[in-house]
């Protein structure tokens, strides 16, 4: 049960080559990202947020949070969107494993102080959540833009790693009578749960109902 | 769109306490980890799979593994687990938000020397990932248990966060004619994919199609 690991570290592949285009497509997959950083010699990986606009990654979250002043005296950071898609049943137990994307991002992070700036880098991470939600919710206000904190991380060096396909075992233990092949996973959608507090008469907009969430 | 932060970091609670229980129930309802460390001056943030067993965590990979070769020093770690069950869609763009749960835990690894206890570990971590498999497949050889490095994970502190229910909106937001609620996310299961050369006549067993991944 090893993760497979297809491609070593390198730096950030041009953006239109393979590689960027492979790394991107995880990305733009993805919409939770595991952030990594030290702080006073502890690591910290943190589930949150993110959107992207070419080689720029956006996080952002309260004035107050810690994780975001941390990464915003510009630490080395390392941010992890991992997409699952299947276990991998072997007919021995050391061959099984995880059918898997994962983009592993190396940069450093900068405070976007401009409001105007944040504000498109908000609705960048909106758009990546939920495209078409931005433009219908009541905008951010001066207050909340300030009580805001948002990073632009600069991605410096990445690694995009990917397995995929059916199990690969010992060619002796293809005669074992073991059920082997894949227990494909998704995260996938359900069917929205409007708020009791709805204005009455609204219906689920087609973006929510049909968005890249399934 | 802040990811709420519902409790702080403290010592590990009790086994049996209430906090000790929240922490247990995701991390037994997880099966990816993103295990940090720092190497060189950089943190990483690499997904992997996991097993518990009371206050313990299994890690395991190959011998070659450069993350289980730096966490084996015993470096301090950070392994989080992260659930995702909906985004929170407000009124507002600032108040929305995502329900999850995710346990952050600290502390430190040690690599497993004893063959059997390795076993037990690997048996820990498969039957964590899909319960009924281990007996029925081909058990490691000792080659393979060589070429496996397994850690096991002291929590030393650890820290539950969870977002649950509906948005939360200013007062006055309620009366906007937009449509708010819950778009529930789920990891699910798909139909089992045989592998090709599976040997004729063998049923996905039930532990497979009626797995807890649903």
């Amino acid at each position: 049960m090893i993760l497979t690991n297809r491609s070593q570290l390198r730096r950030l592949p041009a953006r239109g080559s393979h590689d960027f285009e492979s790394l991107r497509k995880i990305l733009d997959a993805g919409f939770v990202a595991h952030v990594g950083f030290q702080a006073h010699g502890q690591p910290f990986v943190i589930p949150t947020l993110y959107g992207r606009d070419n080689d720029k990654l956006y996080l952002h979250g309260s004035a107050a949070s810690r994780m975001l002043g941390e990464l915003a005296t510009g630490v080395p950071a390392c941010i992890t969107v991992t997409l699952v898609d299947g276990l991998v049943l072997a007919r021995s137990a050391f061959h099984h494993s995880m059918n898997y994307r994962s983009a592993v991002v190396f940069g450093t992070a900068q405070k976007i102080v401009d409001p105007d700036q944040k504000e498109q880098a908000l609705r960048v991470i909106s758009e990546h959540l939920l495209a078409g939600r931005w433009n219908e919710v009541r905008g951010p206000s001066e207050r909340e833009l300030k009580a805001t904190t948002v990073l632009e991380f600069s991605i410096e060096e990445a690694s995009a790693k990917i397995r995929q396909g059916p199990p690969l075992d010992d060619e002796e233990d293809y005669d074992l009578p073991v059920w082997a092949g894949i227990l494909p996973l998704k995260l996938e959608a359900k069917k929205p749960e409007p708020d009791s507090r709805l204005v009455q008469g609204i219906e689920v907009p087609q973006y929510v109902a049909q968005s890249r969430h399934g």
